[in-house]
């Protein structure tokens, strides 16, 4: 009865699904337009049978056989969340009860159905993000295994809630069995070359959840500025942040964005780069970066943090200590990007290190060097690592459990290829630079890389387990940021998560441009695919 | 003693105004670098004396000599407008009276000196908008011919005032006397791909008076929907307006913009384009559009207005005659540009037309045909009219005060000595549009554009009246598109008004920066030109 998207060719596509299963119901297809599923689910029916929902009388409760309760606090704030994007703002609603009809949806069960289910943990690579959801009389059941697949399963059936043309919410009976292509669904905001306020980190958290992002890679700090608050080195943001009270992210801001995350099933992977683009490090740490050197005096200016001082490494010991507690999840973002070795090569101690450690002039062997040494340093946390690819291009040895993360366009295929055959997983973010914005509907060549497509066996294509959407800082921030990023970034989300033959643009910008509504409906000022408008857009201006 | 940015090479850039001028108060620069005009009066001086205001004490108030009182509302207005913009929420602030100190400056003011101030009028293109600003103690004065130019040098008065270390507001001692080097700096939006809502409207008149741009040019309707409410025909609206409710702009809603504009020094202009670009007018008007034809019978599809029916231009008098009303500037932007003939090839009726006025096969002929009736309607109506370039292309005769507009990228120069060896006035807008986006800094590219640099004579160039700065509407809408014009047409705004010297991009950086902020501050989300920060832009979050 499902219609597989896999199952066979005539069927690949949702447009045909909608035309096979809703053919006769053709009255019906207005309504059928505005359910957009965004990202569309792995195996989805749907039926012209439908039920009303009244903000009166609709529930979403607990399933009596549910491992959770009312103390599970990520649901019970989901719960609350989900029915204010269907019903709108709770403060307005009607308190009293009405009459039950026939045709109404009373309730959605939420059936959590592991033993533990993780109410007060974290999501993580390994977490279960699959649900099961039947829209049918008199309740509808949404089955997961832990709170984090129930998530996911909420945002659907909120999405299926359409307002007929009387403005009643209807939803169609329904079957959905769903699980993500990639477990690791990333968004890149780079918060150190500007500022952005946590209102704004806070606002893409929930445009991230709407599209099943569950990765927040937070490029925290880079050269222009330190805005995290470390309780160890407080001057590295009372020196380095662009202004030390207004631009800084304090211990509790942290914490703030880590729960708002962690209540979407989202992780928040903290980036900390180094041994390059550190120099608003240096302002606070004394003898962290090396000095350059202009002929045969320093030069006033200065390089990436200085590996031949044992002091880097006892600042680097302290200081991924407090991440590591800081942070939750269980992997830390290293960088080891683009490291510049002019000013390496311009000093004379650096020279003299080079020739006792027999690193000849092959700067990238002191790269490594001081790589290696901190990656030491990381583990001896528990932490497991993230890093850009050039430190495994470098040849430093990684652990196993280590994600090199692709970003060079060029040659991104050799670069999955090589990674993957070494025998590391990977992320994909080549093809997902957000930033480099141009006329047009962009989201189309994001929508269209297929991440898999390099060569090597099933075995390296298992290694590949996602991606990320990188939205650099030089041209974004509080102005900006958000319709920069969405719906552009919706495109990614799809890619990430739905089966691997969803691959038509003109059913994608269908669901795209309603997904798009959607979000501005719900307060993501996500900007538009084309002309058109949205049904809601300017009520009430 | 003034330093004319004219008068010798050595002093070009105001950057070395500021060295010459201020070399010997190097401990002031930090100041300095506050006071970032924009754009850069014509000619302007100033001193290291600086006075402190106090928002209780300091008041802008009509000179005794000024032929404008307390009646004036459209002064008045700016009083406020501009008191607000220096010293934060009226509201907020303390009333009682302080003691007034010798380093004070105690009052602005404003001195209009010609019999008529204007106060009720309307700007045009004819308006006198210079002024002469003269900051000195105990009163600072500023004269202007009339209303306009006193709304120029009131902007120009809010920008030299600046917070000092100690968050108390400055000036410096300054003489300037300005004028805008073209008379028509204008805006130009799309309210028809997608509606903008009257807020984002008004929102960019604010900017456009910040950036000294004195002409909206309202590209109110176009094929996709036509919120314009016409009295006359209101099912235009009602039948072509994405929704008849809330996408419409109704006759208050007009006016509204109208005054907003006409309170700031900026003309309203409106753009109701034929025959092309005209889809959604055939919703309200039967047999408006010209029907095309698949072989020997309709195809049930619709081109450009239908030019062989008297209907047509039974329609276009009445139509035009109501435009002429609701708008008061002396001039309506016929359009003209872009008409498909192909579906006027396909039109039998249409074919035996063409033979019978023995066009043949030329379609432009036809195109002209109808344009020059049209021309012939609005000039019956007492107004001026502006065109796209391919009116004049095309041959049509044009009144003597036509504004051609010229927008085709490709052959600029030529099109520009054409335009003007005929003897027609121009605007430019071609390097302007700033829908195309780019990755990085496109502003410098606008920047760099000098409009007079095309093979003429000095009586040519004269004809060159202005620019405008385009933002059509098929990517933007309320939720990106103030961000995305701001500060990006700030480079068009200082191009337009400064000196045709005034061309060091380093110099307007760093000028540019400091506005983007002003203008934050002010309350338009303008978007960063590059990695950094402003001052107070996320206090209070």
């Amino acid at each position: 009865m499902y219609c597989l998207l896999k199952c066979a060719p005539l069927i690949l596509a949702v447009a045909v699904c909608h035309g096979w299963l809703f053919g006769d119901f053709v009255g019906k297809q207005k309504e059928l337009d505005e359910i957009s599923l965004w990202p569309l689910p792995q195996k989805f029916q749907s039926s012209a049978v439908d039920f009303k929902l009244s903000s009166a009388s609709f529930q979403i409760v607990h399933a009596k056989q549910s491992s959770a309760g009312p103390s599970c606090s990520i649901l019970e704030n989901a719960f609350r969340r989900y029915f204010e994007y269907m019903f709108g703002d709770l403060k307005k609603l009607e308190k009293s009860r009405k009459k039950v009809y026939d045709s109404d949806l009373v309730e959605l069960q939420v059936w959590i159905t592991s033993a533990d289910p993780q109410c007060d943990g974290y999501p993580s690579l390994q977490t279960d993000e699959s649900y099961v959801l039947s829209v049918d009389k008199p309740s509808a059941v949404l089955k997961a295994a832990n709170v984090w697949g129930a998530l996911r399963g909420l945002e659907t059936f909120s999405q299926l809630v359409y307002e007929d043309d009387y403005g009643a919410n209807n939803i169609n009976k329904t079957e959905i069995s769903d699980f993500p292509r990639f477990a690791h669904r990333g968004i890149l905001l780079d918060s150190s070359r500007h500022f952005l306020p946590l209102k704004v980190i806070l606002a893409n958290l929930e445009a991230m959840a709407m599209n099943k992002f569950n990765v927040f890679h937070w490029h925290i700090v880079d050269d222009p500025s330190f805005p995290y608050m470390s309780r160890t080195f407080p001057d590295l943001s009372q020196k380095g942040a662009y202004h030390p009270f207004t631009h800084v992210y304090t211990p509790s801001d942290v914490k703030m964005v880590i729960e708002f995350a962690r209540m979407r099933g989202i992780r928040v992977i903290p980036e900390f780069d180094t041994p390059g683009h550190t120099q608003s490090w240096g302002n606070g740490i004394k003898d962290l970066l090396t000095p350059c050197y202009s002929g045969s005096s320093p030069s006033g200016t200065f390089g990436p943090v200085n590996p031949i001082l044992n002091s880097s490494y006892d600042f680097m010991t302290q200081f991924f200590k407090e991440i590591s507690t800081v942070f939750p999840d269980a992997y830390i973002h290293l960088g080891g990007d683009e490291v510049d070795f002019s000013c390496w090569k311009s000093n004379p101690d650096i020279q003299k290190f080079m020739v006792q450690q027999g690193f000849g002039t092959d700067y990238s062997k002191l790269e490594s060097f001081y790589i290696q040494r901190l990656l030491d340093i990381v583990t001896a946390t528990k932490k497991g690592y993230m890093v850009w690819q050039e430190v495994f291009d470098n040849g430093v040895k990684l652990k196993d459990d280590t994600v090199v993360e692709v970003w060079i366009g060029n040659k991104m295929k050799e670069e999955l290829q090589n990674v993957t055959g070494a025998g590391f997983t990977t992320i994909l973010s080549a093809p997902w630079y957000l930033d480099y914005i141009s006329y047009g509907q962009d989201w189309q060549r994001y929508y269209k890389v297929e991440p898999l497509n390099f060569p090597g066996t099933d075995a390296q294509k298992k290694l590949v387990i996602g991606g990320e959407a990188c939205l650099w800082g030089e041209y974004v921030d509080a102005t900006n940021l958000t319709p920069r990023l969405w719906p552009r970034a919706s495109a990614v989300a799809e890619r990430l998560w739905s089966d691997k033959s969803v691959t038509d643009v003109g059913n994608a910008y269908n669901r795209l441009a309603q997904h798009r509504c959607r979000m501005v409906k719900r307060g993501i000022p996500a900007e538009p695919l084309f002309v058109g408008h949205c049904r809601q857009e300017y009520m009430g201006l």
